[in-house]
């Protein structure tokens, strides 16, 4: 077992409708030498790959991105939530189902930051249903650029997103996987 | 000149409405090489008070405040700019106004994370008219913690922000300060 599943055994909490609570450590308060480890742990499960960066959505993905970055030497490009008045209007979008917020949201990427010549590791702190993923994908599509892999700090893993993703062929790691949350209680794989 | 301020200088860009887009380095497309040294020149500045908890909204606030806490080996705290399914009822909250977002918008943290025995250093990218900081600052105040300070990437010295914060009497710290941005032009003060 891994220092994040320790702590996810030992803080995490269970909601009703299979949530999994960890803002005491990963995100809203943030313990950062377990999110450095997150980095690290990227960096050695990705290092074979040539990555030239590292994107992930706001808000809550964007430690493990940072810290996955640092120790890859390359940026971080994170996708903006919502339309500033600063962001300009060349723009890659994609629409984004959120069962967190019980809403969707657009995602939107500066074209000045991605193109065909990029190799992109998604990362995030959550894989359930794999909607954001979905969305960050999409615009690297749009942009031509290469998705070499997606890592998550925590997978549900008996939802849809992780399995779907592997099927594609895409190289996926979760740092920890959750094999069910049934009964208020979590259950690794 | 420190290296946030020539690299402003180098590759900020001024838009109309006095907006300074730094999205190449700082708030979308991120140099995790300069973040780190912001995180280590916020811990050299404030070094001397005692800190228990970075505290910051997102989005991105996020990678500064990261790395400012983990230099101060802290907790980061960052507020929610949206009411998901899992945070709970027991929260603090505050209307924010953004000009960047034309929008007014509430933040929340979680009550469990933040209370009387506190000392808190406040960090976020950006110090304008200081909204986001107000609304940080009352939620403070609600929570009884103390604030040591605040520290900012950037400051625009000619917006009412940093004035009225150090009127106030609060320690304020900020790595690159903008004079103007009149006819297009950054000068740094």
């Amino acid at each position: 077992m891994n220092q994040l599943e320790e702590r996810i055994l030992a803080s995490g909490k269970v909601l009703p409708g299979n949530i999994l609570k960890v803002d005491t450590f990963l995100n809203h308060l943030v313990d950062t030498e377990l999110l450095e480890w997150c980095g690290e742990e990227f960096y050695r499960r990705f290092k074979d790959e040539k990555i030239t960066k590292v994107l992930t959505v706001e808000a809550s993905g964007i430690i493990p991105a940072y810290t996955a970055a640092k120790c890859f030497g390359v940026p971080l490009l994170f996708a903006k939530k919502a339309k500033s008045m600063n962001i300009g209007d060349d723009l890659y979008t994609s629409t984004v189902k959120s069962y967190t917020y019980e809403k969707e949201y657009v995602i939107t990427i500066s074209k000045d930051f991605l193109n065909a010549d990029d190799c992109v590791l998604i990362i995030d702190d959550f894989l359930a249903r794999g909607q954001a993923s979905l969305g960050l994908l999409d615009i690297c599509n749009q942009a031509k650029a290469k998705v070499v892999g997606l890592g998550f700090c925590v997978e549900k893993s008996f939802q849809e997103g992780a399995k779907a993703f592997r099927e594609k062929g895409y190289h996926v790691e979760s740092l920890a996987k959750i094999k069910s949350l049934e009964d208020g209680k979590i259950e690794l794989v």
